[in-house]
C-alpha cells in the first residue's frame, strides 16, 4: 500500500503535476486541462491505471478526465471541486504552513468528543468560522472535534453523507486549505480532530465513478443502493482507493481519527476483510508518522469482531459508537417506544450497557425480529463512544428535536452526567452543552428534481415506524437548513450558561476520575435501586 | 435448539400426528388432510408458528397446509412428496429396524470418500440399487459413501441442487425409508454416509417457502437468485429450519457427515454467524448420540475461517473441499487454461497445495481479478478433501468429460496416486476407479417451459469463459441423463480391472502410511525436480 497522495492529481512543484486514475472501463484516458488554456494531456495505460504527468499546471488548474475520447468526467480522486460535483476537478497543492510539528494526538482514553456540522455550527457555515469557537470548546473540557463528513456533496446544504468525491473537501465550507487551517488551529489548542468518512456508499447525485470502473456491486444491496465492491473483480483497487483516502486525511490533513460511517453497509465476504486491511494500513501509517491515530466504527451490527484483533478474527478497529447506550438512556428519559426504541425502555437496559457495552449481545430484538449482537464484555469501555444525542438520533426524528425539546432541564443534567461519568468515551453533539433549542433537521440541496422527490418520499417512509403527526419538513428547502443552525444566543442566557458550566464541571470530575479510579478501563459495578429509580455506578480500581 | 423432528408432520403412534409450521406471512393455517378422507385440521398460532395435532392420520396420509383459508401448499418441512414438488406432503413414520446400534462412525482421518449420484449410479437409479454395490466399494478401500443431494427436486432427473424440500427424500430414488435402508446397509459394511445438503438456495421450481415466511432476502444475490435470509427479520427461524434439517439427517437417518454445498452463497452479516451455530448444534447432537459426525464445507472463498474454532472467529466446520488442489492437478495433466484454470497450470501450484492446502492464500487471481483466499497452513491436511474428479469438475464441462476422456491411462494412474497418497482426505467420483468413460452431464427435468429455456440459456452463458466448440447437450433431454449413467461394464474388462486394482493398492498403501507416518496430520516436504517434471513428497513424522 503506497502513500496517500498517489491517486488523482498530485501537484509536485514548479507547476508540475502527476495524474493517476483507475479506469478499467476505459480504453483511453486523457486529461482535459481547462486552465490556463484548454489542452489535452494523454495518459499511459499501466495495467488498469492510467498515469502521466505534465508541466504548466499551476495549483488552481481545472481539469476533467476524457474517457475514450468521448466523455469528460471529474476525477474520482479529485481533491477539490470548486464548481460543485458536476464541474471540473482542481489541482491543489499540499503545501501548508503547519505549526503542529510536536503534535502526537491524545490517547483514546482522553478523548471527549464534540460532534459538529460545519454548515450549521456557525452563521458562516465554514471551516474558518469554527476556529474562533475552539477556545470555548477547550474551556468546556472537549479534547476532540468531530466533523461530520466534508467530502464534496451536491449543493451547499447536506449532512455530508451524500458526498461523491471522497478526497475533495466541500468547497462551500472553504475547501482543502481551510480544512487544514482548522485542523492546525485545533492542534494549537490541544484539540484532536476526528473526520467522519463514508466508505459504504456514494451519494445519489454526481457519482461518476461507474464510468471509470467497478466501484459498486449488484450482489449486495444497502439502504442507499448498490454496495461498494470490496470483494468482487476489481475489489483490490476499490480497497486501495478507500485506504488511500484514509491515509490522505491522516497524512496530508493531520486528522487524528476517522469515524467510519455505517459499517453494516460495508459488505465483504472475502477471506481477508477490507476493514482489517484498512485498520492495518492506518495503524502502520500512524506508526510511521509517530502519531496516535484511531479508527472509530459506526455499525448497526453490535458485532464485537469490529473491535477484536485480527489474530482472533477481528478487524482491529479502535473504537465503536454505542447506540445501545443511547437508546437505553433516551427511552428512560423520554418514555418513547416507537421504532427501534421498542427494544429498550427498562432500567435493566441502561444497567446492562454500563455493565458490558452492547445491551443486545445475542438476545432477541423485537424491532429486528431476530437475535442481535454479540457480547462486548471483553472490550474495555473506553473503546466505546457514548452519547445522549448525536446528529442521527436528533436528525432522524421527523422534527429534529434535541433532547432540550423533549425533557426537562433537570433531565438534561441527568443525561449529561449519565454520559460523562460513564466508563465510555463521551460524545456531545454541538449545542447540547448549553441546551440549544434549534432542531437539527435532515436537509439536502440536490439539483435533480426526481431525486429531490425521491428523498422526500423516502424520508416520509422512514417515519412509518414512528407515530408522527405531520409530514416531515421539506429536506430540500433552505429554510429547513437555516432552522437547523445553532442559535447560540442561549449560551449567554442564565439557563444556558448554567448548563454549560455543569457540563464543564462534569468533565472536570471525569478527568479526576480517570486519574484516580482509572475511569474507562473497566466496567463499573451497577446497582438498581427500585422503586426509587436510582442507578448506582461504583468504580473501584480493584474491579 | 430442539430436536430434529419438531417441524412438519411428526408421526407419533396409533395414527396420531403433530404438525408445526413457521408461517409469519399467514393469519390462519389449517391442515388439509386428503387421505383417508378429505378434512381440515385447524392449527393454533404460537408466535409465528402454527401447531396442532390429530388422530386418524396413519403413515402415508397426504396433506397440504391451507393458508388463510385460500391456498393449499405442501409442507416446507415435508418429509416425503410422493406426487412430486407440486403435490401434497406425506406423513411418514420414523420407525425403522436399524441394526447399526454399535455404530460410532470412523474418525475423519480414516475417511476415503466415494461420491455418487443415486440416479445415475445404477440402471435402477434408486437407493436400494446402491446396496449390492457396497461390497465392491468396501473391497476397493472406500470408507465413506457421499450421496449427491437427495432433497425432493422437480421430476426425476437432477443433480440434486434444485431441491425444494430440504427434509423430503427424493421419491423417485425410493423416498425416506429406502434412504434408511441404504444407510443401514452402509453401516453394516463399515461404511460411513455423507449427505450433500444445500443451505444456500432452493431450486427454481416448486419452491413454495415464500408463501410461508421470509426465508429469502433481497439484500443479497447469489448465482441462483435471492439469498437465504440468515440475518434479517425472521432469520432466527430460518436458521432453526436448516439446523433442524441437519439434525434430522444425523439423528433420524444416522447420517455421518454433511457436505455443505456452496457456502460462499450463505451470506450472513450477523454478529453470530449461522455456520458457527450450525456447527455447534451438530457437534452437540453428535456428542449426545455418542457418534462421530462431521461438517464438510464446500466454498469458493478459500477462507480459513470456515475451519477455525469459533473462539478465534471461525465457524468450526470440520473439513473443506480443496478445489485448488484439483485445479493444480487437472491443469498439469490436461494443460487446459480456460476459465478458472488460468490461475493454475504450474508445478509450483501443485507443490503449494501439497505444502499448505489452499494455493490462493492471498495472492492475486487473474481469473477473479482480485486477491483471493487466506492461508490454511495452520489446518492439518486431513481436514481438506482432495480429488482428481468430482461431479462439478466433470459435469460443469460442456460435454461432461471425465478425466478418462481427457488424458492417457498412465495419467489416470498418476492422478489416482496424486490424490490417494496426498496428505489430504481423498474423494473419488463414482466410476473413476475403473476409468468409466460415460460423461457426467448436467441434466434437469423441470416442467415449466420458461424455466427450462432459462436453464438452457444460463448453461450456454456459463461456457462463455471456455473455448467450447458446440452448444451444450440439452439439460432437459432424458437422453442427456441416460448418457450420464455409469456403464460399469468396463469394470470387467482388463484395463478397467487393472485400474480398479491399482486404486485398491493405493488405498492399501494409504492405510499403511496412516499407520506408519501418520499421513494426514502434517504437510509433506515437497521438492520439484525439473526439468524432469517430478514432484517428490517426503513424509516424516518429525516434520
Amino acid at each position: 500500500m503506497r502513500l496517500p497522495a498517489e491517486l488523482g492529481a498530485v501537484y509536485l512543484k514548479n507547476n508540475h503535476c502527476t495524474f493517476k486514475v483507475w479506469a478499467p472501463n476505459a480504453k483511453q484516458v486523457e486529461v482535459l486541462l481547462l486552465t490556463p488554456g484548454e489542452r489535452l494531456l494523454p495518459l499511459q495505460m499501466e495495467g488498469d491505471y492510467f498515469c502521466g504527468q505534465g508541466g504548466d499546471i499551476p495549483p488552481g488548474s481545472l481539469y476533467f478526465y476524457r474517457l475514450n475520447g468521448e466523455v469528460d468526467r471529474p476525477d474520482p480522486a479529485s481533491r477539490s471541486q470548486p464548481q460543485g460535483v458536476h464541474g471540473p476537478s482542481e489541482v491543489v497543492t499540499l503545501e501548508f504552513p503547519w505549526n503542529d510539528h510536536a503534535w502526537v494526538g491524545p490517547p483514546l482514553t482522553d478523548y471527549v468528543i464534540y460532534e459538529l456540522h460545519v454548515g450549521t455550527f456557525t452563521p458562516e457555515g465554514s471551516f474558518d468560522a469554527v476556529i474562533p469557537r475552539l477556545e470555548c470548546l477547550q474551556e468546556l473540557g472537549v479534547t476532540a472535534v468531530e466533523l461530520m463528513p466534508v467530502a464534496q456533496f451536491p449543493g451547499s446544504r447536506n449532512w455530508g453523507y451524500d458526498g461523491v468525491f471522497p478526497f475533495a473537501v466541500q468547497y462551500s465550507y472553504g475547501g482543502p486549505e481551510a480544512l487544514r487551517r482548522l485542523v492546525n488551529a485545533c492542534h494549537q489548542r490541544g484539540l484532536a480532530v476526528i473526520l467522519d468518512v463514508v466508505y459504504n456508499h456514494l451519494g445519489p447525485e454526481g457519482n461518476y465513478l461507474r464510468d471509470f470502473g467497478p466501484y459498486f456491486t449488484q450482489r449486495y444491496q444497502t439502504p442507499w443502493g448498490e454496495a461498494i465492491n470490496f470483494d468482487g473483480p476489481g475489489g483490490d483497487e476499490v480497497r486501495r482507493y478507500f485506504i488511500s483516502n484514509a491515509l490522505y486525511w491522516i497524512t496530508d490533513f493531520h486528522i487524528d481519527a476517522l469515524r467510519l460511517d455505517a459499517l453494516h453497509a460495508v459488505i465483504d465476504q472475502s477471506a481477508q476483510p477490507f476493514l482489517a486491511e484498512l485498520a492495518e494500513a492506518v495503524h502502520l501509517q500512524a506508526a510511521r508518522l509517530g502519531r496516535r491515530v484511531y479508527l472509530i466504527a459506526e455499525s448497526d451490527l453490535n458485532d464485537v469482531r469490529h473491535l477484536q484483533a485480527s489474530e482472533i478474527g477481528g478487524y482491529g478497529l479502535d473504537s465503536h459508537w454505542l447506540d445501545d447506550f443511547h437508546h437505553a438512556l433516551h427511552t428512560l428519559l423520554t418514555r418513547e417506544t416507537g421504532g427501534y426504541y421498542q427494544d429498550f425502555g427498562g432500567w435493566e437496559h441502561l444497567a446492562a450497557s454500563y455493565r458490558q457495552g452492547f445491551v443486545y449481545a445475542g438476545q432477541y430484538s423485537t424491532f429486528r425480529r431476530r437475535r442481535h449482537g454479540s457480547s462486548s464484555q471483553v472490550i474495555p469501555p473506553y473503546r466505546f463512544i457514548a452519547f445522549a444525542q448525536n446528529h442521527d438520533q436528533i436528525g432522524n426524528r421527523l422534527n429534529g428535536e434535541r433532547l432540550s425539546q423533549l425533557v426537562s432541564f433537570e433531565a438534561l443534567k441527568l443525561a449529561a452526567a449519565a454520559v460523562i461519568l460513564s466508563p465510555f468515551t463521551p460524545l456531545l453533539f454541538m449545542g447540547e452543552e448549553y441546551g440549544e433549542k434549534a432542531p437539527f433537521l435532515y436537509f439536502i440541496s440536490h439539483t435533480n428534481p426526481d431525486l429531490i422527490e425521491a428523498v422526500r418520499r423516502g424520508r416520509a417512509q422512514e417515519f412509518a415506524h414512528f407515530d408522527w403527526e405531520s409530514p416531515p419538513p421539506d429536506p430540500q428547502a433552505s429554510e429547513t437548513f437555516e432552522r437547523s443552525r445553532l442559535e447560540i444566543g442561549l449560551l449567554k442566557q442564565p439557563e444556558g450558561r448554567y448548563l454549560w458550566q455543569y457540563y464543564q464541571k462534569l468533565l472536570e470530575i471525569r478527568r479526576e476520575m480517570i486519574a484516580t479510579v482509572d475511569l474507562g478501563s473497566y466496567y463499573p459495578e451497577v446497582q438498581m435501586l427500585q422503586p426509587a429509580a436510582v442507578l448506582s455506578l461504583k468504580y473501584s480500581r480493584n474491579n
